[in-house]
């Protein structure tokens, strides 16, 4: 059976090794739990994002860097501009982006809360999706990313370790604000997961895909984690493609693909940001339609048909992306 | 000396130990010949697909995936698509690709059928190509690549461990139908490979390759073989591009240049799957010089001048890979 | 404390492991020190010349290769063209490219005379740049990058021994010409460490570049290292693209950001071929400030702003690279 714990800390202990180089700072808990600061006060780099993101996907994944230009056609005289990428192709996406991957974990003790994702959430398997994957790992190590800026302490890991069944001196701490490199990175190398989740909104049984490539734009860092959340989330939600590898009905994949991608909810076109400004602050205000990527193609498996759907928005990455 | 047998084994001995993550099943046959099936009766996995092609080119290559926009200008307002795709960058083209990765060994047994490539051809040496290289592998393990949907059984391995003068239980068998996701990536891998090939058949020493890197849209998978074949031929026919580095003369370069690209034959144009069926299926009726990239560039280390021809075929793209 | 050279010589010697698939030269001087030769009389290869770039940003970098689509709107009826190119992600940017790859040292002795580069510069540490960057190694292994057609011997290894204060048989020499597959690898590595360097000569203090990236197209390798040196310059000035991730003030960005690109230099849209003849030859008459990318994007990770600045000189990538 595949152990995604087990996968990511190997990938761990790669990167306590290697710390130095990779810009990340390692603080060993009192009760043996190990953090890697990715950001919060170390400055972090693009490689321990790339291999942040790994990690976070169990093992599970390649995720490289890439780069794309962006024609414009609009009357400013601008011919485009171009972004550095984050790509990722997956082996088994259910296990990979859905029961690994996906921030479905919102940890809180009485003193840290932040957004868990990552291998941990599998062996605590507390989230309803898990019934769902038919999947959850047994492994006496726990590796749990942290979006956030606050550090992670010894009741955090125990909490954790507790939830996990394993012993405190068993967890890794992955951590990165959302405005840090390794924030952004990690990030952009959700746009398969992304698509997963839309899918499983969508009602489809995401353990059909059986492979999973995609590509997203990186965000440049902002300057608070406020503005870092709507400048991400536009980076997927306008300029990440998907490509899918499914086993389903071709009937099914025809009913579906135009409501994958982002395009397909009334709230696409306005920059994030602004979006949840309208909305209060309150992200649940906001149509659940919308987290998805720009552009996407399934190919099934059983009938060789491929479905294409969406588009890359450049105008509105090029005005949260670099002009915000 | 180079082996590629050895270095491909080291792959296969990798891709053992990760089979689950990589989505393989290992199968030990009674006379201890292994087979690594990536898609008969596995689902396979993009990294399973990297790896085939890894180890078909002896370990003498890195293979990496990416993405290409095709943009359009036809008249059905479609502004274009996108596809995953497969780059390889190539160390000692003429024994990774022609010794190695080609598909020139039918194997077959009275139970077993298939197109046989990878590094144990360079063991057998059988193939007239075999005195062109200068090349021959020595090796007490053989690596076979197999493409196609009957498993390899105990015969068969003793069939390859008899022609390769290797013992049975130190014979690897990759195999891989055309209509799998594996499939149709180790065959994108092929597009410096058919860039030799073509070559080979206009007379060029190939030997005088130095370095050789390509790239080929990733065709989605068919729903059978037959199709399956079409496809992936028309990606590396209208869809790849690959840049060679040569030590020969201008004149020679010059005078063949426009003839390496597959537009160069009169068959050129007509989707693969189409073609054959003109021809009642029988390859061999196909113009063997359309097997080409679709765009190549030669550079000369002696002269320094670059010699190109050849274009991306969007539109027959499209047809083929998206819309079949 | 990361040392650049315990890195590199670790990619050296993995690199001498495999020497025949690198087609690299691997030669044991008398004093014992070792010489890697990537194209004085060996052939390299793609992946050696990948090798050698990382080794010679001290294992601090990613390198990868890719390629680009180049169009054109010229009334040459062209559409346009592609070459390969070499991406890198880096972290610690000052270390890896200034303290390490920048060609900051000329060596010469009696029967030698190349300019090197690599992290043996950063135990020499004699020129100006280490004041500035607060870094020096200490190691007891030097590994030194020549760029240059004359072969590294016992005296050379000594006089690099010496000046690094490490034993002759603990020197690791790479030495590959202008004019070869490794020689055009490495320099169109050069992005970054351009970037960082046209900072440097705007009195940027390099110390606040936190990550970078970039891309450039890789040169047809020439007939001659002259000519070489004209289309490895182009590559860099005319095609490559940097992004950096800095901790700066805006108003310093705003003021310098249309100064980096190479088109902020009158000496812009000669080919450096031509440049360099106007020059008499004179390398050091050539405006110090056209060294750069040609196209550049500064995150400011205090900000949260993007300065953009520079663009792509298609037309002048194609008569150099590929019509001279």
């Amino acid at each position: 059976m595949i152990s995604v714990n087990r996968r990511a800390a190997s990938i761990a202990v790669r990167m306590i090794e290697e710390c130095e180089a990779l810009g990340i700072a390692v603080r060993k808990l009192k009760n043996g739990a190990a953090v890697l600061d990715g950001g919060i006060e170390a400055a972090g780099s693009l490689e321990a994002g790339r291999l942040f993101a790994c990690a976070c996907m169990g093992g599970l994944a390649q995720v490289g860097f890439g780069d794309k230009s962006y024609p414009l056609r609009d009357s400013s005289g601008d011919a485009g501009f171009w972004l550095p990428t984050v790509t990722v192709s997956v082996s088994s996406p259910p296990i990979a982006c859905m029961a690994s991957q996906y921030a479905g974990w919102a940890v809180k003790t009485d003193t840290f809360s932040a957004m868990g994702s990552g291998p941990a959430r599998a062996l605590f398997a507390d989230e309803g999706i898990f019934r769902k994957l038919g999947y959850r790992d047994e492994c006496d190590t726990a590796v749990l990313m942290l979006e956030g800026r606050s550090m992670p302490d010894e009741d955090l890991a125990e909490f954790v370790a507790d939830k996990c069944g394993v012993a405190p001196d068993r967890v890794f701490l992955f951590a990165a604000p959302t405005a840090s490199l390794v924030g952004s990175i990690q990030i952009a190398a959700r746009s398969a997961e992304t698509g997963m989740h839309k899918l499983l909104e969508l009602g489809f049984d995401v353990r059909k895909v059986k492979a999973a490539s995609g590509v997203c734009p990186l965000a440049p860092v902002s300057a608070d984690d406020a503005r870092a959340i709507g400048r991400t989330n536009d980076a997927i939600l306008y300029g990440s493609q998907v490509f899918f590898a499914v086993e389903a009905e071709d009937g099914e994949l025809a009913g579906m693909i135009d409501k994958v991608p982002s395009d397909a909810s009334p709230d696409y076109g306005t920059p994030f940001d602004e979006l949840l400004r309208r909305c209060g602050g309150d992200f649940y205000r906001i149509d659940p339609m919308l987290f998805s990527p720009a552009r996407i193609a399934i190919n099934n498996l059983n009938s060789g048909r491929t479905f294409r759907s969406g588009s890359i928005n450049a105008a509105l990455l090029k005005r949260s992306l670099l002009e915000s």
